[in-house]
């Protein structure tokens, strides 16, 4: 009988992190600061310790994983690459479909990937605390376990509609030990510059990003920790891929496409970036490779954005990124994929989507959960809202290979599970669930509001 | 450097589960019918397949695990065995810790190796929908997932006060198809007998066996299945024991004591069962292998119980089992661990521990979430409060090694995750979870409405 899992030894988890940009075939455009010019990694030291700046800037192909990291991710990697029998049954679809599973980390998610790395680096550098901001929860229970593992304390910033829809993450992140702020808070000068605007704000990514932001700018013991968006977690992402490679090597199969939930990017960079590596190297059966970023209509970065240079957060504290925006002071709407309401995505990503070297596809709502519910049911896992989105574009290619036939070898990282999201499931049960097609006029609108620098 | 997992291949599945019966120094007492004579197989046909009935009277060593079931089971199966070298380090203790997860299930706990077998069999007898009972949720999770995978309608019984606090347990039963309503209900005899005494009443795990139990008494397409208790439940839980064994065989060791927490009693059973296959077969590093069964101070059932003749449900439909109990009208206090909520234990487990082949201790609940806690900040995994009065008890074990210094090799079963109680973590963070022990009064009037019959 095929095998349903298909699992590596802890000896295999991946000794070096893939860097992208050492296979673009255009260097990276450089983050920009308020006068409009290139800044340099020293811009970053209030926030960042100097090995992951380095990371950041770094165009070697091949980072190695420190010891402690690698031990680190022995509670829960390599994580298994199942073969979806059932689901291929299910659809009566001539592919043969795999995905690989990250919610088999105690957080739940791949964000504890970045994370491990993250707070293994700034306690190395003799930090203390650790400010984040997270939306859907996923991100700050991820930092909260591995400030835990590292000794760090760590204070998150949580997007007020999710403190609010999602109380049992903030729970979880207690039960690691950290501390957890409904944003915006009366804090900081970003949080209460923006309640003065509207007390009743929900928050926004943008905005809990100014806060955490903020706190450790201010703070000698403090710094801060991104859960996506920047290079050096898209490079921490990567295991992702690579072990994914060595999986596909063992049952003799290669994906024809790659399927991954794209909100700031880092999940989407680590599951298809290593398959990029293949391409760039030559390798025969990689070169028609497709890799899809699945994202939502509510909140079309790559698919309907302006590719330009914006702020990462709401109040403009950070740098200037070129990357596909829909404008930082986008407010998205309560859909339920909290972690793919960002304004942005990854430079990284959004420069290789605009060289045509990724694709990406935007699905509306309720068709994310009707292919959740029916991959629950065949496979058993019930998936986190953000992964319905690779799962319904992975569906959809499989049921256009039931009326042609293909046999494709069609591959999704199921992102995390959805054991905090069902109050979500809920709803779409009984129907309230809504679609939502982010205007186009107002993408339009916010292309006039855009920071006036760069190009 | 050690490993964290030690994991098997889909292929070292147990072919075969393990029946304890077969190596008892005393042959099970029979079960009776209302007369007090005992009952034969036929008095259960009504509500269970004759595979199963079959299993429940074996005396048969090893009852071979069909390749359908099997092939479900490769969903998670084999579960990792973790060293728990940061727990370890955490207490300083010499002793070695090792837990199997059985978290990994994608309904959250070992519940599902159980549900799978049923609803194979169910499903092979031509039974188009089930009908059962659920405490804390696990079990109906189990169940709703089995079903969906055999094409059998699930209808679930979940005692209302978990309905109440664990309204995500019934999305996820629902997302797997299942029918779920707040016992007691209207819709039986037994559940209006409760409701005319109590319209408040907040339910038993007893009570809603009555409700199950009656509806598929009367309906000839609808069976009953019981997620605990019974022999053929507590054979098919083996697969716990059976890996682990493999599993300290992979490293080199065996372990000096076993613990798993016990509310009807299977998972106790699935995981220290295989251990008294060693003893029994002379093996010489078994034999001091101490088997240690862990259950809450607030229903202490084999720590103070009476070993007496007893319905298994709370109305009196079930035939009368010689086990541990409370009285079958127990109403136990609403702690948090719904899962070891139950009046009675296994007759398998009670006859074993009434000979004194397995010890029993009782942990009462904050310390259990004291050691839930503990555990979560070392090792990342939230566990089940279940879960937790296990680890409560091996960690009192490795506290006593520090003390005198022996490096003793503890084994506990990680029985399910807590992802859907941390509203009971919360409450606990909050100061607001308060230690009951059974009053021994009530134990001791009890033992006058016990049944009059059999001793």
């Amino acid at each position: 009988m095929p095998q349903t899992k298909i699992l590596l030894d802890e000896s295999d988890i991946p000794t070096h992190w893939y860097n992208v940009v050492a296979d673009m075939p255009n260097k990276p455009a450089p983050p920009l600061g308020p006068d409009g010019k290139p800044i340099g990694p020293e811009a970053l030291t209030a926030i960042f310790p100097m090995a992951l700046i380095e990371q950041e800037v770094s165009a070697e192909r091949w980072i190695p994983i420190p010891e402690p990291v690698r031990e680190a991710y022995r509670m829960y990697r390599p994580s298994p690459l199942f073969r979806a029998h059932k689901l291929e049954a299910a659809l009566g679809t001539p592919a043969k479909i795999y995905y690989k599973y990250e919610g088999v980390s105690p957080a739940g998610s791949h964000k504890v990937n970045t994370s491990i790395a993250q707070a293994y680096y700034n306690a190395q550098a003799g930090i203390k605390r650790l400010a984040t901001e997270t939306g859907a929860g996923q991100w700050g229970c991820s930092l909260a376990l591995a400030g835990q593992m590292f000794g760090i304390d760590v204070r998150v910033y949580m997007v007020k509609v999710s403190y609010n829809q999602k109380p049992y993450r903030r729970s979880m992140m207690q039960t690691w030990g950290a501390e957890v702020f409904a944003s915006p808070t009366p804090n900081t000068v970003s949080g209460r510059k923006i309640l003065e605007l509207d007390p009743e704000s929900n928050g926004s990514l943008g905005i809990a990003i100014s806060e955490a932001v903020e706190e450790a700018a201010n703070r000698p013991d403090t710094n801060y920790a991104l859960g996506s968006v920047l290079n050096h977690v898209c490079h921490h992402q990567t295991v992702i891929g690579l072990e994914a490679k060595k999986q596909f090597e063992k049952v003799g199969e290669y994906p024809d496409m790659v399927f991954a939930c794209c909100g700031g990017g880092s999940n989407f960079a680590g599951t298809a970036f290593p398959f990029l590596a293949d391409k760039a190297a030559g390798v025969a059966k990689a070169q028609n490779t497709r890799l899809i970023a699945a994202e939502p209509t509510s909140c079309p970065t790559l698919t309907k954005g302006h590719y330009a240079y914006d702020f990462g957060d709401a109040v403009g504290l950070t740098p200037l990124m070129l990357m596909y925006t829909l404008g930082h002071d986008f407010m998205p709407p309560g859909i339920h994929a909290g972690g793919l309401r960002y304004h942005g995505d990854s430079p990284l990503v959004s420069q290789l989507y605009h060289e045509k070297l990724i694709e990406a596809v935007a699905v509306p709502q309720v068709a994310t959960f009707e292919a959740g519910v029916a991959f629950a049911r065949a496979e058993g896992i019930i998936p986190a809202p953000e992964s319905c989105h690779a799962i319904r574009a992975c569906l959809d290619e499989a049921l256009r290979c039931k009326e042609t036939g293909e046999p494709k070898v069609l591959f999704f990282n199921l992102s995390g599970h959805g054991h905090f999201d069902m109050s979500s499931y809920d709803r779409y049960f009984s129907g309230q669930l809504e679609d939502y097609a982010y205007p186009e006029h107002e993408i339009e609108a916010a292309l006039h509001r855009l920071p006036k620098v760069g190009t």
